[in-house]
């Protein structure tokens, strides 16, 4: 079972921007990066080649506290919330050492992968293999 | 002087994913494009080749309603909802017709691009060609 | 019948990066976009919702002559320069007025979406409506 | 001195698009993060935040052998083929095992970041710690 997992990372080349920092749509990647080693870390494949449901994102937000910029390595940290019948909220911190450099959340729903995108109970292979996070829910 | 902008795009193939449908990291860059878009109508470049100020991102969210598809056409409408000595806050709806697709928003602040990145007034060329639009703020 | 296609298209901050120019990873996607307008034009989709055929790429490649930056709009002219059993080949120039940007090319070819992703050949449906560009074939 | 890098990678979602493969441009940047790392390991940065000196593109081109799907392991290994005085040639092949996905080169040269963007002499502290690799120069 899995319930958070810490990454490190460093800035690439492509990810950053005109104005010399990451752009902000990366941080949205970032995050999803670390959900889908959590998954890996709990046996399981977020979008396995045979698999029956999908979990799209529903919401996502990011504050932004610092830059990051080419070649810098930082940690990525990501922690279930919240799992309901049908979903599961994930929150995230970027860091550098103490430095806070971004923290952002996400809600993701299953739904099955053929037929109409309605979202529908999260398979039990799939639930008993995660679990909320000790600590802080936000 | 702008305060909204309607803009109508085309997904791209590049944008989609496995799942078969626009990755969420991309509605982040559809509504910067709409506000690029709003700059451009004020006359104004949020990153011009010789200017002093940037506006980085402090927070941004989105809620995802529908999912977008390969050469599917949508609207991305943003607004300016608030405006305060060295913010700017949008919101942005992304819909086709009547169907709403997406809901999101972000904030910016003032930066200089040369020195320590902390938040200063927005110069008056720049604020007095944007205004806060007509209608619900949120 | 179509055999070229010319795009217009302006430069979005997302496609920069820290040398403050266009990352060149972009420079295939814009190729990518006009071929895919290209079908459109002839009344076909590259990756219709229940199609039978995908064309992935087998080959490409980029000459850099000038820079793109942030804003700057130029013109995507791709050309179909050959047509065989199983695959279609593509040069591709961008330009600013009289200014070359770039050239390049892509092979691409017919693959069954379903089942071992080996070529076959292009269904006459699709032959039928993409032909040769008069004029240098390289 | 360095004159090639290996670096293992796994497929990240977002990289894959709706034909449920990596989407083709990011070969490209693929490549691009072997050579940075390459760089690191000789005790460079290709992109120094107080950098005189800038490597863009002139040509680069792929052959894709095979797809890569979310969650595949694959090497990228990167070698020096040739350097002149003012660009430096790459060859990249990207593989999983005996298995042979892709294989690229890319050509970039020396230009001042300040001023107009033409090709300059390599600096003698980036020279002498770049070679090219025995074997193969193709």
């Amino acid at each position: 079972m899995a319930s958070e997992y810490r990454l490190r990372r460093r800035v690439q080349f492509y990810e950053t921007d005109a104005a010399g920092i990451v752009h902000f749509s990366w941080f949205f990647r970032y995050m999803e990066e670390a959900e889908h080693a959590l998954w890996r870390e709990a046996g399981l494949s977020i979008h396995a080649a045979d698999g029956e449901f999908g979990f799209p994102r529903v919401s996502t937000s990011f504050d932004f506290h610092r830059a990051l910029r080419f070649e810098q390595e930082f940690d990525i940290h990501i922690r279930v919330t919240a799992i309901t019948r049908k979903s599961i909220q994930y929150s995230c911190v970027l860091s550098d050492g103490d430095t806070r450099i971004a923290a952002g959340s996400v809600t993701v729903v299953c739904v099955p992968r053929k037929g109409p995108m309605a979202s529908v109970e999260i398979p039990t292979e799939i639930r008993s293999r995660l679990q909320v996070a000790p600590g802080p829910q936000a």
